[in-house]
């Protein structure tokens, strides 16, 4: 078999900038791939939006991203994922689409057997959980494993404004946060607890810290962008369009409008400075 | 001099659905006037929106208010009364125009006069909070006073998931954050505190609670969208333009988008239930 190498870059997009955590994953599994991200920063956040406007604004993401070359798309986005991947495949035939949901309930479900505990737990948005796309696709999966899922809406805007496991006294509130949240499902003794949102991975400590409280047998929390960063992977590899040039990855930006201290919310997600380029586009133009 | 009467509604317009709370407060203080509400929730927050995209946004919800035939404004969002007002006001010249920001600060300004304490706080979004627009009024109006900001960017978020004022566990989170957010101000005994956002009035309580305590001389909150349906009350009158028909006016309601958990969030804001039509509209057309 010949080595094949495929340079054109990978996609991933997200209704903000919280999809950086799943570039971050992507950009430490799959190092040598150009990687170019779209924000939708100007219609963010989509959870609240109707199913209509999220399949006309994913659309209009995936039509970006295509006019880019893209050899593959990752949705970062819970909402798109869990509503609209569906009909993206649909009108998108030609372009693998690999989401955030399937990737994490594979992985729950692999937890529930190895340690023969069937209780899974969801944590996301309250649109996310409201459409239970996370309890249908690990139903349809496994039967056998139950599946509780929990909205906690306020994760989002304390991860936003810098609550995050930075052990200083602003982590408070979102301790505080955790417990309200989470006590119930800490009482369930889950074998893993899925963190189904972008921005969950920067409070990871401070949900650990509640709900392994007092735990011998531990829950694992399960981070949906990384699960989806190792399918990308194996996908890209499955299908040949590996990126085999010895040379590190470029990473492009794209947001459809300016954001408030874009530089410090970015960075936080990436988990590095930013040293590329960001590009206002208008989306409602694709 | 004849009594004229004036059947037109008042048009009042936020980002959101936290306009209200203005709202609420209008139909107290003018029974008999009719009110047709926009609030763009398929566009909210424009707090972190760029200039450009407020004077867009902000101009089509004026133009749509207008088709409604509406006799004056209220604007009830903090951003677009902070940095778009002046270019509403003259694109707009036949149709007066009254916006939270010059409402509140009137009456800071009048309770520091009162207590001799020239020290003002402002407490509202970063966005509203780094374009100083409260500063640079009360600045401009009597420039002995001494205004603090501080963005309490959680404030929001807390409100729209139900962390009111209620006496619940839930408002144990709110207690903290405020404690977190204004412990620095309540040092400086301020004579009086601008609410600058439509959804604070919901935990006044709280930010009473935590401003005022172990004080003998209070700070006054101040409510900019309270304020504001004085003014409008005012300036209907002065311009002989109230609606003098003895039976209580009507209240529309038109969103941009679905809102998910609509009744709930808007009949909070309301402080009564939900007996009116809500309609969605395509603002991008206005």
């Amino acid at each position: 078999m010949s080595l094949n190498t495929d340079t054109r870059p990978v996609g991933i997009f997200d209704s903000g900038l919280g999809g950086l955590c799943a570039v971050r994953e992507a950009l430490k599994i799959l190092p040598n791939e150009d990687i170019v991200y779209f924000g939708d920063s100007g219609r963010v956040p989509y959870g609240s939006r109707s199913y209509e406007t999220i399949q006309k604004y994913s659309r209009q993401d995936m039509n970006f991203l295509i006019s880019k070359n893209v050899k593959m798309v990752l949705i970062a986005c819970g909402t798109v994922a869990s509503v609209a991947i569906d009909y993206l495949k649909e009108i998108f035939p030609d372009i693998p689409i690999i989401g955030v949901v399937e990737s994490a309930c594979e992985k729950a479900i692999k937890t529930a057997d190895a340690s023969k505990n069937k209780n899974i737990g969801v944590i996301a948005t309250e649109a996310t959980i409201s459409r239970g796309a996370y309890k249908k696709y690990i139903g349809e999966s496994d039967e056998t494993c139950k599946v509780y899922g929990k909205a906690c809406p306020l994760f989002v805007p304390l991860v936003e404004y810098g609550h995050v496991d930075n052990g200083n006294t602003s982590n408070m509130i979102t301790k505080l946060t955790a417990e309200y949240y989470l006590s119930e499902l800490r009482d369930l003794n889950l074998s893993s607890l899925i963190l189904a949102c972008t921005h969950y991975p920067l409070i990871k400590h401070t949900i650990d810290s509640v709900i392994n409280k007092d735990k011998i047998v531990k829950t694992e929390l399960i981070d949906a962008g990384l699960e989806a960063a190792h399918r990308l992977k194996n996908a890209l590899t499955e299908e040949n369009l590996l990126n085999s040039a010895n040379r590190k990855g470029r990473l492009e930006v794209y947001i459809s409008d300016e954001v408030f201290n874009f530089s410090h919310i970015a960075s936080n997600f990436l988990g590095c400075d930013i040293n590329f380029e960001v590009t206002k586009i208008e989306i409602e133009k694709y």
